[in-house]
């Protein structure tokens, strides 16, 4: 079974999640067979750990994690893929493959830009 | 004139800063006559002062402010606005406007959904 984890920054404050929720809730409707979870580097919960591990014992064999990050600093270049390391050793038998930051997919930059240009 | 500012959160790594830069040149591309400007909150400049300063000295007469943030917290929903407010003060003949945070956009929820989905 095939899953997605919406990896974010997270923050105590509980309206931060709100969007990142919404991609999640998406994803959901237009794929109600995919499971997907949000998980976070810190300040709430799940964890990517939790998420993943919650994922495998739901019977997930393939985890797909799309880093939700607008800015590619160390958090995306050096903290996540730390954790996955961890996480590929403890979860031998899942395949965990790691999407670029969403920040860096042409068509997002694109729409950003086309919303900027949008006037008010 | 109109301008458009970006305004992301900031870091010290300078390759952070790459994907909201794309978004910058992307929109020079495709509106050349429109000056566009990305601004940080903290750890990298210019300052969102800075940026208007600027934009006003160049003739700026209207400043529309998109907030770079996919999760919305303190960050987008206090800071910035105390930011725009000082700044409509200093800049009284200045229309300064701030559209929702990017990730706060519909289209932007669905393009995010639908990465996630795209097999790698």
């Amino acid at each position: 079974m095939h899953a997605i984890v919406l990896f974010g920054h997270g923050s105590r404050d509980p309206l931060w999640r709100l969007p990142i929720e919404a991609v999640a809730a998406r994803i959901a409707a237009t794929a109600p067979h995919i499971p997907v979870r949000c998980a976070y580097l810190e300040l709430c919960t799940p964890d990517l750990a939790a998420a993943v591990a919650e994922l495998a014992r739901a019977g997930a064999t393939s985890i797909q994690v799309l880093p939700m990050f607008l800015g590619v600093g160390r958090h995306a270049r050096e903290d996540l893929p730390e954790l996955v390391r961890d996480l590929r050793e403890r979860h031998p038998d899942l395949r965990l493959d790691v999407m670029p930051a969403v920040g860096e997919n042409p068509r997002l930059v694109a729409l950003m830009a086309e919303i900027a240009l949008q006037p008010l």
